[in-house]
């Protein structure tokens, strides 16, 4: 029997987020559609958060709107707080995302907290997820590396996960969140994550910035993941950076993970026509590699 | 102590021969004087073929005139024929290199010859390298994937190197044309490789077009290979494919293998600087991932 890999399609959140341009309500919901379309099984969907601080992610209650019911895809959006979450639940969604870090400065200066202040803010949240029944998961962001930090200790990072895990969340994601890491670094997480026994409910999350989003995902995969996040096309480089990679491109590990046998149950011609709604809203070309080579 | 590779640069000729532009004579001397500075031991410098074909590649005669004495760095000329070796020796090149491929369709369209003819062409070079003491690399094209005849049996590039191998080779570059292959199919190449007892005297030339060039690298290092191919900036992109990526681009290995502590000898920051007088000259930036983050 083939392997098979899970995919979360962080586009329309992770992506999205970091782009300059705000897409409409209508785009980013054909964005969604034609995801689902493609075959994924869960998507970051948007987020609920202060419109005037990250107004990409606005109206993300009327993207969820406008889509036509898909009971068996995961769509996750991203909560803050108590406040975002309600707004979640108010728009209907079943699964929610807690987001924090394996470094303090990194944390502060996401979230205006510490790491234990985030798991303040949490706790009720994941309370009334609970009682909900919405699903939840976590994110723990800069777990190798950190910009104003340096190198972050896996076990850190791990420590983190396991806080979310007792929160509720039924899987973690293991943000890389500069792409600066490299192969040996990602092999020593996930030492770290198996010896803690988290290796069925983690998700490795990482960015291509420094070209090595690809080769982190094979030894990912080579030491036990089964989890992968990814995003459209590459969507998600720094808004400071033109042409520079952001969240590892989904079309990138499709090739990858077909290439090595492994079922992601996404059709990549799909996947191409999702990046292409995205493309042509933001009126210029994706950075993924082979989105670039799909589309001259 | 420490594991060390060896790399051979070749932006200067399968880099700037596959963009649109031909650069003046002095920058692409700067650019290569550029690269020996940055610690290169080897530089694919040039091609001496026709200038109504390939104008990218016209004057590279002028180009080693240019140059500074650098007798510690090995700089290999691309010589289609013994026409094309004799104006290469008579430019004071003391390394050439032939090139054939593991395809037969490829090589009938690459160079309008069997792979049979190929052999025939270059037997007069060989011997004439051999007699004049001059350093003799081989080219293998299309290793693994062809985009004529798809899939290629490695045993059969395998065979086309010991064929340039008894021709006076002292090292054989793999080249993966497509950029297509995934890290399974380069492990089985490497194990070809390996049981032929050619390790020693391989190397891999990698395209990232699919984004598998820093990937593909690190399971060919893992399988004992010590010698890569790689790009400036990852010059190279096919021209109809704006954006496209090249071959693997020097900066990304070079990241790639400072994070798994090997030994290039090469310095990141003055690769930069010669990367950037190639991109001051087409007037536009680079593909490569590493390349991008830091000119943003």
């Amino acid at each position: 029997m083939s392997a098979q890999v899970r995919l979360c399609e962080v586009g329309p959140r992770d992506g999205l987020q970091n782009e300059t341009e705000s897409l409409a309500v209508a785009v980013r919901a054909e964005f969604i559609a034609a995801l689902c379309a493609a075959g994924h099984q869960h998507i970051e969907c948007g987020a609920f958060v202060r419109a005037d601080l990250i107004p990409q992610m606005q109206d993300t209650a009327a993207v969820l709107a406008a889509l036509a019911p898909m009971p068996s895809v995961r769509l996750t959006a991203l909560v803050p707080n108590l406040k975002g979450y309600e707004a979640a639940l108010a728009a209907g969604c079943k699964s929610v995302a807690i987001f924090t870090a394996a470094s303090e400065t990194f944390n502060q200066r996401n979230s205006n907290a510490s790491i234990d202040e985030s798991f303040e803010r949490f706790a009720p949240v994941a309370a009334r997820a609970t009682a909900d029944g919405v699903r939840l998961r976590g994110y723990v962001s800069t777990v190798l590396h950190c910009p104003f930090e340096g190198r972050i200790n896996p076990a850190t990072a791990v420590a983190v996960a396991q806080r979310l895990l007792v929160l509720g969340c039924d899987e973690v994601s293991f943000g890389e969140t500069t792409g600066r890491a490299t192969p040996n670094e990602v092999r020593e997480l996930c030492a770290h994550v198996n010896g803690a026994g988290l290796m069925n409910v983690a998700a490795m999350h990482f960015h291509d910035t420094y070209g090595m989003g690809v080769a982190n995902t094979l030894v990912a995969f080579e030491a036990g993941v089964r989890s992968f996040d990814a995003s459209a096309g590459g969507l998600g480089g720094c808004p400071n950076a033109p042409g520079a990679a952001g969240n590892v491109a989904t079309e990138d590990l499709l090739h990858l993970f077909a290439g090595l046998g492994v079922v992601t149950g996404v059709d990549p011609v799909l996947q191409h026509r999702a990046g292409e709604i995205v493309a042509a809203a933001l009126g210029r070309s994706l950075p993924g590699r082979v989105w670039r080579a799909c589309h001259p």
